[in-house]
């Protein structure tokens, strides 16, 4: 029997030992996708507690805590120290589920602490924590770079004005590229109460008149080109199903005047809208050599009494089914005809998909390792299974060493293990392949290509320069 | 090399070994959804031969008896003894199958026979297990106590008497506790042939004129309100596919006077009938504390011919994959919305679908441990995969410490052993954490999280008093 | 660790290794779908260099190239030698895709070549393969028969006249039985381009005129007894979706009008156009004892640029997500119920609808074994875990025991190690299960189970005499 979470935790045979301790551990960790506050890391916050450095933004493990049995308001509105208390208590039941190993690989990183959390040391462990916590060195920015984070890309609104990513860049204590990423959804989903309101301010922010389609595309192209100067090099779309229609571009057009007017919008013009904005943006990205991501399936806040109690994202949503293939192969093709593809990255919500997102993917391939990528498994599915098939499936239909790799896409300072996980996982299954003489022991390969998922590729993708 | 079938079946470790014997083993089976008919239990029957016992109302068995390539008509028209050396010769070719592990578990659980069935020793089979069927002990109910079931649901549809339940409710000599549950699918199908009849027998049994959808609803909370008189805990729907629309009550009365009248009915209207049936009910199980159960995904006698010459439930269903997340997601949400969602056990038929179902359940949980459920592997996914990947998904997505369990569903007084086959598979994945090391070797959480999925989270989630 | 590809690669067990070489690896192979050109067997040509036989029609490789970053043109245009160089470049970045292993199993089984490909050895490699390609043991009838090839079908159109095969049939120098098979997409497809033209070709060759659907079926039927004349015995359908609608006759008459006449098509009387030729096509195959295959669930030529560029089956392809099982089980359904069901392989591109479609298959069985087969993992699934899937599923849901079996579907005539790559995962998988307890050791029985999903299946199945 392996102790608990040890230094060969998830490595079951001595190649993928080595090929870990060797290879994949040392390399640093571009976080291309995350949801940190921008602001925290610019003001370098120190955190109260463990309570709030756990519990206070992260709604997996409110989630959890509810299915668990707690009410949902002891788990919104009780203090930091009842509630790091009432998650301890549960934790033990928490078996199986990918919470229990991160939160074990947090606590033994962050705080060296190694036992089995439980309501019995609870107290031990606040405790203990708290008084590290107080210490400067367990600050925001110190955590990150603890971690070996050499870039970590936020997620910023088009109209926002990159303030606190100036701060941070002008700060030569911070040793961590931390850089924005362009999130478009607000000008994409026009269906959505307070659109015209955004346009206003993308009009004011862009010093473009907004009155035709053509109009929101130069304001966006104006705020890629700021994001550009600001470092950014990609974007990320939430595509909860995809947006697809061969344009037309006078129903694209009447949707925008119905919501600039404030009258209702027509559904099939809507779909125009939205096709035409996607692909405008594709080439405004794929000018300046950027990376657009496409995270597809999700099926957002689901449960109407905790939004309306709880607010947006707060562990209320689940997973789409419906068929997306044909539409995201349409939206590809569109832009691949005009020869104004960029470098995309597909994410699907849902692994009964996978199949089909990594075959569209190998579709549109060519000219740059694995231009499109079929991406890495995601939020739900980013536990063991869901890794080992998103990355099985992409070494079966297309290149495993060609993966730009994991994401945290976490609004937790203490998420990063979750890039140990994945690549103790990610070698733990290369390593059987070489154990099972299915690839040969050709360590020289094997620690070239995982360098390059663990860090490399990502890095030549996005062209961060380290 | 392991003998076949052995003690330590299934069982790949030395945790998973102790923890079946000493923790999942030794639990009761609370069988809370199976079809058994009640009058047999009630006549405590004796059972004519072994062939009678195992196949006489078994569609798995006939289903993989034609697979072998046996004629439809053989299979449904051969006598018991003829039937059973045919089942018996095709027994070695459904390696790979559960019902290769099911029969041989019969065998061996049953009759103490363990040689593997075989058409050569199909008669010795037949001559050894036919003599002790003969004795007092093999009646049905010794049956259902030989494998120490405490608590056994039936399905009962709501204008039963459920007198055959009183007979036994009265009857000392019966041990385990048998109870209804509450099947009212004929009230929701309204598009099915002989709806309006139903209807009026439902009226009549229930005391209620029925003109209005009120009325409906309230001859079914009269009858719920029986049902629970008579032990009655929870609620079972077979939603081959999930209705929902936001509901306008007067398109669900247009459908019902349609019904009345014995007019085709608008398939519109019928929506809203069925989605204001289903929200109704929701509120007498929610005010009851009872479980409702959604069976989702089933696609039901698609064998038009086999559906003519031998009825129903014969075993010529298939399985769906028509998406379904949103509307159900919509269903929970408009009982949550208005404080009224029961405990609700959500199953799919189509694995494919593990992922969306088990998201949903996430997003309403609360108060209860498990909430809302993803239920356990069903039918055509009852098998070691199916399983193992209902589990994984649970304890990935969920937790898989609150899951109430296996259930049955089956029409076979011998199918008990599917508890057995269930537990082994649990305490090997649960061994398998352990002994790589993915969960601490902590045998007091174990054996408490294991007996609490085997019988007392059902237990404590159904209500039942032991 | 085992060492790279040696002769017990994939086989994990003892038990595993008995079976494959006693009884799985002497097999013949009855190839009874693939995509060689008849021409090149009846030419029995002879391969320039180690390039043309690689790579000159293998889509999977093209593909796989652009993926590691080739660009596509220089892929479809380079010289046999500059593109063998670059894909042996490539070729260790396709750890865990299935290329990795069909190359090396290719190189080993045809050349005798063990060290794995790479930029360094490429030139050696080229070199020591093209002298022994310019022996006359490595022109294309001796690559076949090296393999032990018994049966070869080809695909083939209703209109061809089946000379080459005429050629072949004549020539007492080849051994292995190459048949045609009918593959009357053109004839199905009836809004695609070019099927008014086409109608024509089939009416010439069939000698009927054709001026309603019932002229189309005499046609076809016509063909397809000539196709059996020609020793044919099995159709294949192309069915991206499952086209399905209770047939209106008059509508599909109007379909067909149109398309006579060069006027645009009615998309709803197109579908029963589409569904009266499957069912009468049905009828044709059934009443001779052939096979239908139906494959499933492909997305073709997703990228236009691509396809103008090169052309179809170049590698641009995709997997479809729409739901089917609906439809499918109505088609067979009707089939069925008239009495002329024949014997159907179903084939899903997309593993997600393995359950539906085993469980379809499940519903129309009796009288054969395995009469509606739940195919093998095709194309994009033909790999290790599409394959443990297929069948795993096959086998939980239905009798692997029946099953007939691998098919390369392939245009190389280096593609038969896939039936070896097969073989052994199934010996592995069977042997897993025997050594963990869940089959009895019994060779007997696994022997000759083994021997039937190899080869006895199909050739009883298809009715091939060898």
């Amino acid at each position: 029997m392996k102790p608990f979470l040890d230094e060969d935790f998830l490595l079951s045979t001595d190649t993928a030992r080595h090929l870990y301790h060797r290879y994949a551990e040392p390399c640093p960790i571009i976080d291309y996708h995350c949801h940190l506050p921008v602001r925290q890391i610019a003001d370098n916050v120190r955190f109260r507690n463990v309570g709030e450095l756990f519990l206070a933004g992260d709604h997996y493990k409110w989630r959890a805590m509810s299915a668990y049995g707690y009410t949902n308001d002891f788990i919104r509105t009780s203090g930091d120290e009842e509630r790091f208390m009432a998650y301890a208590k549960a934790m033990p039941r928490m078996l199986g589920n990918p919470l229990y190993h991160w939160t074990h690989l947090e606590l033994k990183r962050v705080f060296g602490i190694t036992e089995p959390l439980c309501g019995e040391n609870a107290k031990a462990v606040w405790d203990k924590a708290n008084a590290m916590l107080a210490q400067e060195d367990f600050r925001a920015r110190r955590l990150i770079e603890q971690f070996n984070v050499k870039v970590l890309c936020t997620t910023d609104d088009p109209v926002d004005s990159l303030a606190d990513h100036e701060r941070i860049a002008a700060d030569p204590d911070c040793q961590v590229k931390v850089l924005p990423a362009f999130r478009p959804d607000n000008v994409v989903e026009c269906e959505n109460p307070g659109f015209a309101a955004y346009l206003g301010r993308l009009s004011a922010v862009a010093g473009v008149p907004v009155r035709t389609v053509d109009d929101v595309l130069c304001a966006l192209d104006n705020r890629v080109q700021y994001f550009h100067e600001h470092g950014s090099r990609l974007a990320d779309h939430g595509l909860d199903r995809v947006p697809w229609v061969q344009v037309d571009r006078k129903k694209a057009e009447i949707a925008l005047r119905q919501a600039l007017r404030g009258e209702p919008m027509d559904g099939e013009c809507a779909e125009h809208y939205r096709t035409a904005i996607l692909l405008g943006l594709g080439e405004s990205y794929d000018r300046r050599g950027w990376v657009q991501q496409y995270h597809i399936a999700s099926l957002r806040e689901v449960n109407t009494r905790a939004l309306t109690a709880y607010g947006p994202n707060t562990g209320y949503d689940a997973i789409a089914d419906e068929p997306f293939a044909w539409k995201l192969s349409r939206l590809l093709d569109a832009q691949e005809r005009e020869g104004r593809l960029p470098k995309t990255i597909l994410y699907t919500l849902n692994p009964a998909f996978n199949y089909a997102v990594a075959a569209v993917a190998g579709a549109f391939q060519g000219g740059t390792p694995g231009k499109v990528q079929f991406g890495t498994a995601w939020w739900f599915a980013d536990q063991l299974d869901g890794m080992r098939e998103q990355m099985k499936t992409l070494a079966s239909l297309g290149l495993l060493s060609t993966f730009v790799g994991m994401v945290t896409d976490s609004r937790s300072f203490v998420s990063y293990p979750r890039h140990e996980y994945f690549r103790r996982l990610l070698c733990d299954i290369i390593g059987t392949w070489v154990e099972n003489g299915e690839y040969p022991d050709d360590e020289k390969t094997l620690g070239s290509i995982l360098r390059g998922i663990c860090c490399e590729n990502a890095t030549r993708y996005f062209g961060f320069t380290l």
